[in-house]
């Protein structure tokens, strides 16, 4: 509701068409989020058509599927994160249009198309296990609008594997590293490229890669700058951003 | 040295205006980084230009002042971050173009004006204690041609200090937010605004702070979407990240 | 045994009804928690009425099936926590009355009814992951005899929901708030009501959030004044000291 | 601004008293901490005569001055915590009736006297090591307005020395224990004592301490009753949540 | 093979009733474990009716099975600690008289009787949860010969438990403390018992409690003296060396 | 206060020589510390002759020498720990039997002579970094009256110098291993010897010796029975608990 | 492709019998590995005969075989570490001189003989539960062409058993130490030879083994000089290791 | 004392020129060292002409003097690493010939030439702030009698730089990796060269370095095969493992 609309209440105050009660009503019950005056705004509401994402892990599956109709009722495209299959074989037999990325681990019920910028992503891993974190920041990208690269299996113990593949790489507009172990990719892609890097690192690994965590120090110690990164496993987020990132004007 | 060049080298040959021996000669020694073939080269060195940038923390006198000397003659801006005012008078008796920015602990040696995009980055910090990393990150956007928004003492203590300035925010391309404790201004501001957000945890803090690690985890685990992070008082990493999201076109 | 008995005793040697040995070994056999010279009692014995309660996890059926029927005797309020279905169904083979909260993990066999203050506890939680650790605290509050305000899944992440939900919370006399992953809402909630908070972290999330750490870590490090912490997903113990703080008079 | 004031607003523009544009400004500018319908106040300010309280560490004497100076203006008593004694001397060239606590490291500003309930509070420290912390905690909560009783160096190894307090203590209303190496003696308290107890790990000690986790680990996982705990050394906030108890009517 | 054999074998050489090679060959050969001379001795062997203890988790039926028969051998009792039941049955099968103590996890092999000392260890555990642990205390300072004492689930929010049972207490030679959570136990009894006390910290507990490391911390840190402190869990180890103490002559 | 003088105060009422107000003031004042009856009392103060002991580290000056005369009034031995030599030479000026260990950091007032065992305490110590710590374990039990064997430098690195040692080390009766770094001593010790091993780790060390905690792990995990651990850097605690084992009857 | 192979393309040109286009093809398609200009090669190709490694675990059957099929086409001996028994039959129905090592959990397909040095590799255990680790280490080293010498069971508890092995393990090139609880055994093993010694640490233990950090924090910090480290349970890496510096020329 | 020797002995005893009281005498006291028949030598002392070396931190000048006359004695060639400016200047009035490193800050005094292998060490730093580690290594091996090939400031953020060397450091034939940050020059390494890496983590960085942890756990997960990892900072390690390999024969 921004000064126009409440101008126009006000106005229908003096002009009689509106009762004093009625206007304080709509003011006092108008959506929270609709409150340009309180500064205050619910920013994913005001961009129709783009996605509204659920977390599922932890939720049940009525839970789900209760936010799932609400959402779905904006005609919004939904997006499910870290959804195991029966989770999805419970929506989909609400919703027929559902989706599943099994390796993503992710539910989509894609409502309209959506708009692609001219410029891509690039996804890259060091390892063959690092993909499931991939593949969930890679079709979370896809769904959140987005083309994106898919370069996996280029960790720095052959390092060639990488050097390959950077012309390709280069012409991408946000890069995403996925690594665990010792997570030595991101600071050498931030090394090689002038692209922003989001890195992701991720649990795998045994010993003292503890669930992640050298990956995580090294990552947020990367000697390259334009390296920033995300939370342990957290593909999403890294698509999320990355997309955002992408998609701006 | 990309085909072209190559083409017309091999071309030389053909046409017996080159020997083989001074083509061999001109492949093997060419800088690596010029290596169009190769795939690898120095990016930083394609965009003419831009800042140098120096890490003169660990460094002596001298190795920083040989630096900037190579630096300056490239006729490029030089950047030196964390160092302390001795640092900077010795450099300045070098260097008479050389500014300091004391709570940034930041030397500049700007040789050129640098064309700015139109979009600001804000820079947002928790506490006052919290302003010499923002400073950091500011004069770093700033020098790397950024206008920024500064946006000092606003956490979540105290929320209506922040959402006073949400407006001035929204007109930002990147946020970058910086706080010490627990952290939660990241996961506010990534919660009220749709742009790119890059949070720095500071040392800021006592006890559990742990010396910024309870706000780099609170970060990282930020539930807010859109979210990254960088190293504890990385100033100049997030300034560097903000700066290559901002100048994108 | 107050100075009265004790008294009594003595006199009872002077007029010759009681012999000095009988008097010593009165005064040296009689229960320790009675023992009123000695300065130490079994405080919770003192209020009668108030329910007993029985950490049912690490014990087995027998344990606490044995320990439930001594409090019985008493004739007090029996709240079992951390009791799983199993334990339940067992409990209530013996007492016909028990009553359990699945959610809450919490068997209860109330006795008699508990006078109600006028006041209320409210129960906040960030997601609706923190939703089984909320039911705990909340329950284990209504069984300690208070009315309990629930407001679950209003993290920061949309502070909206929050904001919607002040005047509510407001009304309150204590605050429980209860979150995972980065656990901002703490602060959040200490920053806008002056009531004491108590915050409870939950092991929900994953990577970084190491079981609750972050979100402990960063209710500790709270920059909000009148935030104090429990153990993580302590729900019983915020509950119960909420319950305290509710109940002075 | 309550309902009654918005309405008394509506009615000026029906009765033509004010203009739509007046109004219009008036919904605009208020400031956001009155803005009833926002839901979203800055509690603090409604308060009248509650110090006004200000963390010093990290802050210069120019910020400190600048602060107090804004504070003294409302007429508020001032506290500032963490503050070193040449902070107070600068400060109290400036504001004559400053004085300080220098065990407690705390600077106050008495403008007016305050009201103090009928109950007291209890500081109780494990060592005479402990005794900085706990004078922060004591000296805070006097300011706030509570009569406090201290109880130094009665830790766990001679625990005679608690018992001999303990009719003391328990007359108090909230009860701070204050203790680094083990951090035993709020468990110890908790069970014998049937008040909230708020815990204040100190990071005395040496070896496995560990700046004070050792204390804080074992406060958390305190096995009585009714204990919450607070950061590390924090004094302030011990005696900040126990002062919003003891005052609750 | 102490001074006097060897002497022995020399004076042998010197009335020819021994050639040098032979002498020499005897010296190469002895088992390093009676080398006298060598300084260094299999302790454990010296000490004939003294139990074997074989540590059995991590190990095959038929390892374990292989090294019983082999102390059998020697006719020594032999342990068997950290045993499920599976390898009790497989074992009772070969050995007849093998016993199993289920709470304590633990296969004895008895052989013959043990003499015992006129003195006593006392087990005291926190919880009921903390009786596995003290059970593997209790039976292996008895199955070593030793009379025990059980004070079970006397911890610190009840400390009139432990109070009561003071004079038992004291009448023993050692005293092994054994509490998960904050471990607090430990420096309570250290400080009310001038005895040795060796604690064991258990991994009971939750959340904050990280599988035993805050007792452990808690025990170490302990402001009592004469608190020894073992690994986590590790019940054998505290009856072992509270047996070699009750056991000093 | 035992039984016969209770017994007697109550037989003072019979015939009449108390009355039994005086007889209840008596028995409600008497101090805690020699409350027979309630099962606690300050065990130090019964062992008449034993000396008394003083944490100095983190106490002022006054504090310490406040101590000290207390403790001297008893004709007691006094040990102060962790005392620096500025504390010395204040305590010497008033105390003129005051004597300092300054390697061990202690300070000794001793009035009487101590009884002391035929058995020793052996102190081991990894490397020639430790013996600060060995020294304060060495005093501490000397002053606690034992005689103390000293074997500096026998770690693992070179294993004969602890091999040559064996026989000296197999006469003492308690055996306190001192090491930093990886800790190996203990178990190497505990593996030889079939005494009672106290290990304490030190802060010696660099990088992953983290302060002591890499030796303080391998002690706790050592795989030699009959090894209990103290605190990183207690060498006090290795001689008082020494002491106390050495000098059991 | 060297100098020479580059210098007849040249000629090639000069003489016409290239073209400038082909040429140019050449110079820009050749593998990456073979490009001796651009200094980078994949090292491991140009060893043929020497066996390639896969790791096994977090790949599916299909990822796997898909590897090894590859693999096998340039007649190099496979190797599959981490891989379980179902992997192993899968694998077998496709290769039939598949040969599984289930201890060290290790897939080989040998496809033709190795030559092995004169030197062996020494891998001692300090338990029975190091042995999986062991056999990877051990099974590594000898399908990399290596002779092995295995002394399991040969921990500092027990020195002895060590020491009788001392002649045997001193003929060894180098050692590979494998210990887990307090990890002492590289230490000593170190001060004994005169060898390279790999440590690594295995997750064998509880409590504070913590997964293997003591061993590997203890093995880091040895005092002994000549100890590397590799990661916890890594027998594969120092196998790979201990292989490389054994064939050494 | 080899069994040639032991025999010289026993005939003595056979032909009556040594008396058995002798030979035992002989027998007893020989060095430990010495004792070829005991199995347990001093390795270091067979070697003659090896350097004996030092660690100076935490040893007083007059320790460090002794020391080294001890071993000068030997006529031996002595190292003494962490050794301050002061440390060589006291050590340097005593020994003339005393060499002083100050970047390695290691002090030699070479007695006489040591014969060097054909083959050299690479030492290769990520940064110039780790040169003081890579100095201390490279001095080591130096000294050692090794050649060293430095090669400083080749971080993976300008990946280029190492790239240029590789044939360099392909000569070498065992190669010394040190970085601090996020170490992931030590994988970048490993998977560019077939040779044994050894890494050094240093405490170079900020933040998340956390004093050398993260570049320690990033080596420690090194996704290449062949790199081992001594403690953070220890350059002298990795010189004396690096030397004792490329002194193989």
């Amino acid at each position: 509701m921004n000064r126009n609309e409440i101008e126009k209440l006000l106005t229908g105050i003096r002009d009689g068409s509106k009762s004093v009660e009625e206007v304080l009503d709509v003011l006092h019950d108008f959506p929270f989020t609709d409150l340009g005056f309180a500064k205050i705004d619910n920013h994913r509401e005001i961009r129709t058509g783009f996605p509204e994402i659920v977390y599922c892990a932890g939720k049940t599956t009525e839970q789900v599927i209760g936010i799932f109709r609400l959402m779905a009722e904006k005609k919004n495209n939904v997006i499910g994160t870290r959804a195991g299959r029966e989770m999805f074989e419970a929506v989909s037999g609400v919703f027929s249009r559902a989706v599943y990325y099994p390796e993503a681990r992710i539910i989509s019920i894609p409502l309209h198309e959506m708009k692609k910028p001219d410029t891509a992503i690039a996804v890259i891993t060091a390892g063959t296990s690092d993909i499931p974190v991939a593949e969930e920041a890679a079709v979370t990208a896809e769904l959140l609008g987005n083309d994106v690269v898919r370069i996996y299996d280029a960790g720095v113990a052959g390092i060639h594997r990488l050097v390959d593949k950077l012309p390709e790489i280069r012409k991408c507009r946000v890069i995403i590293v996925i690594a665990g172990m010792e997570g030595a990719l991101a600071s050498v892609v931030g090394g090689l490229v002038s692209k922003p890097v989001i890195a992701v690192p991720t649990s795998v690994g045994y010993g003292a890669s503890f669930g992640g965590i050298s990956a995580l120090l090294a990552m947020l110690t990367s000697c390259s700058s334009g390296v920033t990164v995300v939370n342990i496993d957290n593909g999403f987020g890294a698509g999320f951003s990355a997309s955002m990132i992408n998609q701006m004007k």
